[in-house]
């Protein structure tokens, strides 16, 4: 394997995947942008993964086991895995959805890096 | 451990590193503003972690393994845990860094998802 892969995304595109794009194998990264009003049409949860939410511009909200997180541009969620998630676009949003195996992390920055 | 947690990162914040926060256990996420004209200060490369860089805003670059690599706001860029990288900022830039275990994905969106 390549010792880097890169891509661009563009800004109107409705959704990007990025895991085979890249040549991922840590995560699923998508790039979603969803229209004002509009809703992910389902509740899901995950098996083993853990979702990293990143707001990248606009406002909407999550629903959550029942509760309403807002959410704005600059806002990051972590939600767990068993967790019933859907996602509302308040205003036109862009927003970036990582996955990663839970627990999956042993180490980072200053212990995993090679100065 | 909670259902979810959630941050905000102001646009004008130098670095940010979310792990902590947000209690991730399958990444480590870090935001960072660099001014234009500025770059980190090192190589490093990784023992066992993928990195995975989204330009936010603005523009630069990263040397990996000798090679330029340009970017842009829109650019996804998946870096091997052994190459070298340094990253550089033509003008303001704002990226969010993406560190995870080289390998850890096992399934992801409809394999792992539940309806």
């Amino acid at each position: 394997m390549n010792n880097y892969s890169k891509t661009h995304v563009a800004a109107d595109a409705q959704r990007t995947e990025l895991h085979d794009t890249l040549s991922l194998t840590g995560a699923e990264v998508s790039v979603n942008t969803m229209a004002a009003g509009t809703e992910i049409p389902f509740f899901h949860s995950h098996k083993e993964n853990e979702e990293i939410y990143f707001i990248v511009s606009g406002r909407g909200y999550m629903e959550i086991d029942g509760e309403k997180v807002e959410l704005e541009a600059g806002d990051w969620l972590r939600v767990a895995p068993q967790a019933s998630r859907k996602l509302h676009a308040t205003t036109d949003m862009t927003s970036v959805c990582i996955q990663v195996k839970a627990g999956s992390l042993t180490q980072w920055t200053m212990t995993d890096a090679v100065l």
